[in-house]
């Protein structure tokens, strides 16, 4: 089974987008009032998911996509947090939809209600929402709400513990994933994402949250931003700082993904982390989803770079299965769950 | 010829510490006059270096640092334009004697009095006075003087322009190169850093900067940030905004040096970006100076990993020399220079 654990949903229905525009505009407006959550229809649904993501994992041959909410539009940045948290719960409702059509393709992961300034514990509710009553088993957590001016408390701050508890309690790990940057240093997908993934890292490096929080899972995508890359200069600094070495300091908490578009990069990341911290992942469809013309491929069709590095076929099912479904526990009861009502439904 | 081009006065005296100190104090003192500028004797100096940079130059076999100010000591952010134009000619006053002392061992590189929101074109006299007057051969160009809040504009933007101008005129390149974080979210060299050379990368990726001055020069340090590692992702992220190749739109003006401290990851910058476009460099002493327990040398003895690599030793040769004589321009003539002096001063 390849699971593909960094999928978002950016091919949702215009009507998505419309909502939103209308929802920060009636904030703007001082007679603005509730926007209503918008009318997608089932039909809708299936049609920007059978074109799209459904048809890449044929052709790619990926089984199921832990999906999400399009991470750029999250945009904490923007509204407040009540308009974080409608604008949540309908990403998130719509994900769930999504998984419910097609329940063999699709397993959910939310989108959380941050806002800049705001208690990441207040997200807790809406996490569990999604867990405990649509099924999800994971969420997004965003590390700089303010998209680009990192404004709020390093992750390795007491202001985060609360989400931490609530995702321990429920047993699901967090990709630490920014999203859209109105910083103009920042290109989105080109520079904001990176280096969200590298920062991300180093708080968690300089910091005890692992030693507080010994059960909780993060996932840093990307293929880690620029960690891998400068893994020795990671294990130097750490050394410098007199902590435990790397893997036993942050590797048993945290994990990469594939996305990176080349075969080198994709080389380098299994040579220096260990094959249990890998998790297949591709973001498709996102940032690049052009053909490679060194290649003749898709940039991100990583299963390809994967399918040539020098590894066993066992490490391989580890980085596209085995890992995936021991960092998201609750996959496995999900896809039990599944299995049997299916058979359940098959006629006799 | 073994030529390092990233070198920092890390090992200076503590009374350039002590300068500081007092003319940031006398700042924020309403009854604060002008500090003057340290007193440091000959004798300091080559203690500073002897037992640290020279020694290690011989230890590991390199012989001519580009060398510069403490990078993360620049701090742009604290202060004024004032404070930063006198704390930026004390320091290069200082590498200008160091290098004075060992024409043999070191060749300037400067700081720039960068301010935020200061005009960066402001910072054109000091470059002018280290060229000319001290015969330095390159700038350090800080492309966040807000330390981390990233609140001046991008690179791209003509508020660059006048400083691009006078390197273009001097024929000198810049190392773009962040300095301490003040904001709580980056640690300075573990994330600080690499996201600068990054952003930067991407900031040029999306500009007309290189079409405006096609003769300027600009050097990414710390092998570049995330950027060999995704390479494929900023091809395709290229491809995607209609932009040609980046080796034609990039690789003719940028550069990346070997600050990469494991193996895995100077093969990778080697396999990834062409051979022309890799200057050698270690950033000692810096940031990881420790010796790395897998392989017992130093994490940034950087010449050991190139020298493993799989390349002709004309590749190395323009990785180790070729290269940076022709990214800066200047240290061929004052190589001649000081070579003649040497040879008039030499006993018939």
């Amino acid at each position: 089974m390849i699971i593909d654990c960094h999928g978002h949903y950016t091919t949702a229905p215009g009507e998505l987008h419309v909502f939103r525009d209308a929802q920060l505009a009636a904030l703007r407006d001082p007679h603005g009032g509730v926007v209503e959550a918008p009318r997608i229809s089932d039909d809708q649904i299936r049609d920007s998911l059978e074109k799209a993501q459904i048809k890449l994992q044929r052709e790619r041959g990926s089984d199921l996509t832990i999906f999400s909410p399009r991470a750029s539009a999250m945009s904490h940045h923007l509204g407040n947090e009540a308009a974080s948290l409608q604008w949540a719960r309908v990403c998130n409702d719509l994900i769930y939809r999504a998984c419910q059509l097609y329940p063999d393709n699709f397993v959910g992961v939310c989108q959380l209600p941050q806002s800049p300034g705001v208690a990441p514990g207040r997200s807790a509710a809406e996490l569990e929402r999604c867990v405990r009553e649509l099924g999800f088993i994971g969420c997004n957590l965003n590390p700089d709400p303010s998209g680009g001016y990192w404004t709020d408390p390093p992750l390795s701050d007491p202001y985060w513990y609360p989400i931490y508890e609530k995702m321990v309690e429920l047993d699901v790990p967090a990709m630490i994933h920014v999203s859209h940057a109105c910083n103009p240093a920042f290109h989105t997908t080109g520079s904001h994402y990176l280096n969200g993934d590298t920062t991300a890292f180093m708080q968690f490096l300089t910091s005890d949250v692992f030693t507080r929080f010994p059960k909780l899972k993060i996932i840093i995508p990307h293929g880690g931003g620029a960690v891998p890359y400068h893994w020795g200069r990671f294990r130097g600094l750490a050394q410098a700082l007199k902590l435990p070495l790397l893997k036993d300091h942050l590797l048993n908490n945290i994990h990469f993904d594939t996305c990176v578009y080349h075969l080198p990069g994709q080389e380098l990341l299994a040579k220096v982390i260990p094959v249990d911290n890998i998790l297949f992942a591709s973001e498709m469809i996102g940032a690049v989803p052009g053909i490679d013309p060194e290649t003749g491929h898709n940039f991100d069709d990583t299963k390809r770079y994967i399918d040539q590095l020098p590894l066993s076929a066992a490490d391989k099912t580890r980085i596209f299965e085995g890992n995936a479904k021991r960092v998201f526990s609750r996959l496995a009861r999900h896809l039990e769950k599944r299995n049997s009502k299916q058979a359940m439904e098959k006629p006799q």
